[in-house]
């Protein structure tokens, strides 16, 4: 059995930032599995291109693609069902996908105008073109310096915008409840990836958020804080 | 068996409002049962206190009173086994903690505002006198009618909030996939709390979160729907 995982890197291929592929390599983890990584930069389309997408992560499982991290995670949960499980039943899946969704509005849209600009000095000059060039076009045009100018009142309703997050943890340590699960992995992919690019505070030290992502950071034998980042 | 159900209700004594309330009466309909309905009023808490709680929905179950929404779910879950699964399992019931505080938040908190000085014509007199002063201080003194002037460009706000939802029935018709359950309660009971007491309206017809609200009105045999409430 070959599982190999196309993630995006920047200068240091050793340093994946993508939310979305930290979803995969946390629940990779979580059924004891490891792939091989392959380095994937923005520019570099037509390397997907024969796996059918242009976005990573894709997945090859026996050089078959999966491509999607939702699709992912549940190909692995339905490839190896004996091992331990990513959403806890189906009623799980099914919930996992509206986290699935908070993860893509609240989380990742919600670092996004906070981090951007720091995110072009990790890439090589041409990704980091490319990076700028279709980010400043989702903005309207402005420069990613703009979008972040604001980030110390941003910030603060980004905070906000965790208190369900916050309400959940005063009742359990973790969305999975007693131990991470797929949902956990979701919304921890995107603090991981604000994490690998930013040294910008997202959290204040005594948030129960910042305390179940110190408890994320230490999964798998501290996996997510062994790879290159940022003290947050 | 005997259940029996404490639910807030003002003048009317048919019309349950409660947002809380609402998600235990469809996790009894769920669960294929019913509960004998006893209606309980703002001002009425010594009929609540012999059961040890100030607030609905208290259940009594065999007479012993299970106390608090989310409680009340779970309690169902555990002692209906047998019975349709309200969170499909222990994943579900973890995550249905998520979408409980997302129900709290953004669902009952957002419209609050948006219906908070209608609630009072549903009322008594003196329930209407205790909620108004007891809202009201929440509220930092400011009148219900000032709280809810500015509902019209409120509601635009909370509309947007709702983009987690969107997403979410983009994949799927219910949270729980193909047919509601638990968390669809969860998010259903705030909306239906607005329509029994409020002619306001928080849904444009276009949105997939109308769509979602309509089956869920007619779901078990048009329960919602057919309590009493304004059209929406």
């Amino acid at each position: 059995m070959s599982l190999k995982l196309y993630e995006l890197v920047g200068i240091d291929a050793s340093r994946p930032f993508s939310p979305y592929c930290w979803r995969t390599r946390m629940a990779l983890a979580h059924k004891g599995l490891s792939a091989e990584s392959l380095p994937w930069r923005f520019t570099e389309k037509s390397a997907l291109a024969p796996h059918g997408s242009e976005k990573v992560p894709v997945l090859l499982h026996d050089d078959k693609p999966v491509v999607d991290s939702w699709t992912i995670a549940n190909h692995l949960e339905d490839s190896f069902p004996d091992r331990p499980s990513l959403f806890g039943g189906e009623g799980g899946r099914a919930m996992a996908r509206f986290i699935n969704a908070f993860g893509d509005i609240a989380i990742v849209g919600g670092i996004f105008p906070l981090i951007v600009a720091d995110i072009p000095n990790n890439l090589a000059e041409n990704d980091a073109a490319y990076f700028r060039k279709s980010r400043e076009a989702r903005f309207g045009g402005k420069s990613l310096e703009e979008v972040m100018a604001s980030r110390d009142t941003g910030v603060v309703a980004f905070r906000k915008s965790l208190e369900v997050m916050r309400q959940t943890l005063k009742k359990q340590p973790f969305i999975g409840r007693d131990a991470p699960n797929y949902a956990d992995y979701i919304v921890f992919g995107g603090f991981q990836w604000a994490r690998v690019v930013s040294p910008f505070k997202l959290l204040e030290a005594d948030d129960p958020v910042y305390a179940w992502r110190e408890k994320l950071l230490d999964a798998f034998d501290g996996m997510a804080r062994k790879s290159p980042g940022f003290a947050v």
